[in-house]
């Protein structure tokens, strides 16, 4: 396979519409396009499978751009194949309200698979839609209705390689021998510090046959059948496959090729003239695509166009072959949940000693696994303790990839990046659970979780103090309000089993971001729903549990999660004393926040000035639900290692202090109304 | 070398200290110590020089537990080598106010290094001690006086070699060929979800030699020959080494013996009778260290208290010979800064176009490098942009390891882990850079800083929307309230140069934990000092900058960074407008709670409601700070990809906003008092 001259000029045109426009946009990274062009290019016309007319077809390749930055490396692809993105979008690169933004956004521009820019998350992500589509052709092929085959292709940098998340994601790969990804590396020697000689010297050749990829080197990233071969290569092993393209980072460019300049600068117009001047391209006009190049991509584009149109052919075949794994893939694939599952959901039994909320949590998984195929989870190597497992069915391995239980191993960030991967790749609805203070540890994967929106549940267990013997190590601390800060993150902490059970269903309900479930270790009671309000309430976020004692409450206590108990035994006392409280569970602030302002108002009146909140954690932000007047009872140090109760005593975590701070508050607050 | 009687019950005195202990405060981990207490042994009576009165002596050997959970390992060896550690606190294992918690931590108990347990962070940990051990033998070894050469020893397991802190660790420790790291790695096939066979199947062995260690494999862990034959290899090659040592979890346990059970639960009584009697062990006394077991310890610890000895003789003479080099070594030992370092900071001139922060904060670093030897630092790939390099020096090297500029790689967290390290060595303040938005890749190291209280600066630039066209992917929104969540975290974002400054002295006067600095990408205005108030009110964390317009101010407005220049335009049109407005900069929450009330009271008077904040991140948590009548304007939601001014245009953080906003505010203000 010669590169001839239609080819020549196709790879030309992909180097300077980038380089055009990064060039235009004064900001950008030329570089990786520049030196990736001919990677790409072999990829999407030749390998590919793919429909711009239907960007979302199930069976479709995947084209993970790890390396976000070389952003118009993609757009100049999605431009040139056909997808919905007008050369005047990429005039437009990195302005305000474009489909070319620094880095590809999934949602925002069609063709573009996950949103990537911060290193090793596009790595893991490709992991995660492997994984699922290998799950998912275990679920729905049958002979001859091969629905599920498709590759995923990526291109990986320097950068994604030393990021810790794409070695966990890559022995995780290795592990599961998922065959079908393959990842292109620019292996172009520069990173933004200098060479990569400077601190990146191990053999990746070798650290990823460790892992058990299939490995295989490529000398000239412009060698188009060296690339065509090692792809073909690629696809036919049963391992993932990592191929090392040598490249120059900045191809053409006269003085920046090979430098960390051409990595994130713009060239410079008599940089980006002599690039021209050196591979033979037209200095003007910008942006060119000559005619017969655009017809060349679009012919190529045809294969994946036909793929497409066959594709429906036996899927409509399928409908009538296997009506109910057809019925099942279709609502799957729609997102949308099977109608009344509401019904599905455990009730529990008002019961003093309780349960932990992580055994509330497993017996609702658990229910609802029966009725969503589509849920798929696992944990970092904790599941007895997170309660994620699902009970009678074995976990997913190499040989049974229809199962959906999946052993992430000690790899928090991994599996924050796989189980967006499994969320992007459609069909599915992905789980995992670890310890809440670990959730820093997949922190960069949740944030893009909820970036892109995907719903994606976090099962967050051991979620405070109340862990106990383990210590201030494992105690978390600041990861409610860390979470809670992220935009279109839910955060629900329940208060007891079936406030547990809807907040799986607001979860499940919720569609556009993910959600973060804080469950205790340590039992909390089941409420006597006969004597509070029902636990529905947890869908509002806050509710009025019971308004106790005689008269209109003169004080409100709040509280989440475990503490709920605690204010309720508070509460009592006080109305002992004489008092009338409002006791109002708070699951969820985002919840709440999305209320229309009178139910906001009929659960905390303005008028009342008198609040205390408590919450086992970080006082940080409570003030907003308290009020000027208002007290937060939390922990604002690090915790103890000690029998729990203990814990809870010693930091004043107990319904007697809440008690006496009440009575404390209002007095304060008399005072000054008098 | 046979293993002898004594031997043998040396060794079983540390394990059934351990089982003693975890079945006595029914919670912990056995699994570990019993299998691992041979390897143990050999360290620290044959290999390890220490010396349990000196517990901080400079050139001690270090040993690090990564996987932490295996406390009781430490507790038993610390108890016995002679350490202020007596056999009650072994008996209050996981008890309130002991010295023998959940997990090790470090300053609570004498000879723990480093506080571990969140997996992976001891092992970065171990590096950045190495690294820091080999710079100051660099800088201070001359002929004949050898002050710091001593090895780094840890315990990792299959959590640790899982996580993506490690991977990248190990990377930078093969690239910078740390010989003297040293690391035992118990290879008990068993992880808690079963055996690693289920998700951890990579070949460890060849991917550390992928890294550039010496790897070697040792088939029993209680062939104490072959361990010591290892351990010598491994002090004898000149890079890193692990040492695979196939254990077996829980050795001696009747039935629990390799399975997850013996990982983190107490044996019960009657397997901890069982592997008594399997061992040869007495079932009573618990706690049973048998005379000539403690007395051997004891011995074997003369070898290090004599070494240490030797060393303080050493010390006497160098400081004879190189009094300069000991006067230095002394001063940065105890962490004292030195004398008048206030007047080494630069001054800024008044400059309306002014420059970004991150720029003052790099002529700030190199103001500072000359006083200080001690400062050490880098970025993780990102030095340009971070402005982190120390002017005319060149990067540490293999080959030049006096030199204090470190190319962390596009590493974060190891980043973080390494500081840490560096920090726990002493002698040495670290410093390390990444953009702002990336903190959340080494949040897990960032909180152990904390929990720790390390002297830790992070340059955290690109700080806000305002870093323009890359766009929401690296836009930070949640990452300054997740960093002022954490308990002991300092958080600094500046308004200007001459706050830069200041803001890196209040991050060298704070020895109890680490300081994060939020600094912009953008200009900002370098404001007048003869107009403003002294930029020594950064050290208070809030200050009045000044009051503007006549008589008493009607409204505060509060601002950071680069916010503050934006209230300061507000505030002129809202003096022309005839109001008078009090503008406070506000850089910092954590050292403004510092203050005395009465102090705080002063620059945000309870009487003045009318308050607004501005910063351009996520408003939560300032509620606290303007009240229940004030406003937070602020940036809830992820960003754009634009040119920076567009975007504050875009998303209303504009001077005429607040403006409009504080006329509305004082309208509605003035209608509650009326």
């Amino acid at each position: 396979m010669e590169t001839n001259d239609l080819q020549q000029r196709a790879i030309n045109t992909i180097r300077f519409l980038a380089a055009d426009a990064v060039q235009r946009a004064n900001s950008g990274h030329p570089g990786l396009p520049m030196g990736m062009a001919s990677v790409a290019y072999l990829l999407w016309t030749k390998h590919m499978l793919y429909d711009p007319e239907h960007p979302r077809w199930p069976n479709r390749d995947r084209f993970v751009l790890s390396a976000g930055h070389g952003s118009m490396l993609l757009y100049a692809m999605l431009h040139l194949t056909g997808y919905d993105l007008p050369l005047e979008e990429l005039k437009r690169f990195r302005q305000l309200g474009s489909k070319t933004p620094g880095h590809p956004e999934y949602g925002l521009t069609p063709g573009v698979e996950t949103t990537t820019g911060p290193l090793g998350q596009g790595f893991a992500n490709g992991v995660g839609m492997t994984l699922a589509s290998e799950h998912l052709a275990a679920i729905y092929n049958r002979d001859e209705y091969p629905l599920i085959d498709h590759f995923v292709y990526g291109i990986v940098s320097d950068g994604d390689l030393m990021e810790g998340i794409a070695s966990e994601a890559a022995s995780f790969a290795g592990h599961f021998k998922l065959g079908r990804l393959i990842y292109l590396y620019d292996n172009n020697h520069i990173s933004i510090d200098g060479n990569t000689e400077i601190t990146f010297t191990e053999d990746r050749a070798k650290r990823f046959d460790a892992y058990g990829w299939h490995t295989i080197s490529v000398d000239d990233a412009n060698d188009l059948q060296a690339v065509d071969q090692a792809i073909q290569a690629a696809q036919k092993d049963p391992r993932p496959s990592l191929i090392l393209v040598r490249s120059h980072i900045g191809y053409g460019l006269p003085t920046k090729q090979d430098t960390a300049e051409a990595h994130g600068e713009p060239p410079g117009e008599e940089e980006l003239a002599g690039a021209k001047e050196n591979l033979g391209w037209p200095l003007e006009p910008r942006f060119l695509v000559p005619d017969d190049v655009r017809e060349h991509f679009v012919a190529s584009s045809q294969r994946g166009r036909k793929a497409q149109a066959d594709w429906q052919v036996l899927f409509e075949n399928y409908a009538r072959a296997y009506p109910d794994l057809w019925a099942k893939f279709e609502r799957t694939q729609t997102g949308d949940l099977p109608p009344e599952l509401e019904g599905s959901l455990p009730v529990f039994e008002a019961d003093a000693k309780g349960m932990a909320t992580r055994a509330s949590s497993g017996k609702t998984l658990n229910a609802l696994a029966e009725k969503l195929p589509e849920l798929i989870g696992g944990s970092a190597d904790l599941t007895g303790s997170n309660k994620t497992d699902i009970k009678g069915e074995p976990p997913l391995t190499t040989e049974l990839r229809s199962a959906r239980y999946i052993h992430f191993g000690v790899r928090e960030h991994a599996m924050g990046g796989i189980l967006n991967g499994i969320a992007l790749t459609g069909g599915l609805i992905p789980y995992g659970g670890t310890f809440l203070v670990f959730s820093d540890y997949m922190r960069p994967s949740v944030r893009l979780a909820c970036l892109m929106g995907l719903r994606v549940i976090y099962v967050y267990t051991h979620d405070s103090i109340g862990l106990g013997e383990d210590g201030p190590t494992h105690q978390p601390i600041a990861q409610l309000a860390a979470l809670r800060a992220i935009p279109k993150m839910h955060v629900l902490r329940p208060g007891d089993a079936n406030e547990v059970a809807y907040s799986w269903l607001a979860a499940l309900q919720y569609r556009d971001g993910p959600t973060a479930l804080a469950l205790t270790r340590q039992n909390v009671p089941t409420l006597d729903r006969s004597k509070y309000a029902p636990a529905e309430g947890t869908l509002k976020g806050a509710y009025v549990l019971a308004d106790l004692g005689d008269g209109d409450p003169e004080l409100i206590l709040m509280a989440t999660g475990s503490e709920v108990g605690l204010i309720l035994q508070a509460a009592e006392s006080l109305v002992d004393a004489g008092h009338a409280v409002r006791v109002v569970s708070f699951p969820s602030w985002e919840l709440f926040e999305q209320q229309p302002v009178s139910y906001q108002e009929d659960v905390l009146p303005p008028r009342m000035k008198a609040r205390i909140a408590v919450e086992a954690a970080a006082t940080f932000g409570w003030k907003r639900w308290v009020g000027d007047a208002g007290i937060v009872i939390g922990v604002d140090r690090f915790g103890e290692s000690a029998p729990y109760k203990e814990i809870f005593d010693d930091l004043g975590l107990t319904p007697e202090r809440v008690a006496s701070d009440a009575i404390a508050l209002l007095e304060r607050v008399s005072d000054k109304r008098a």
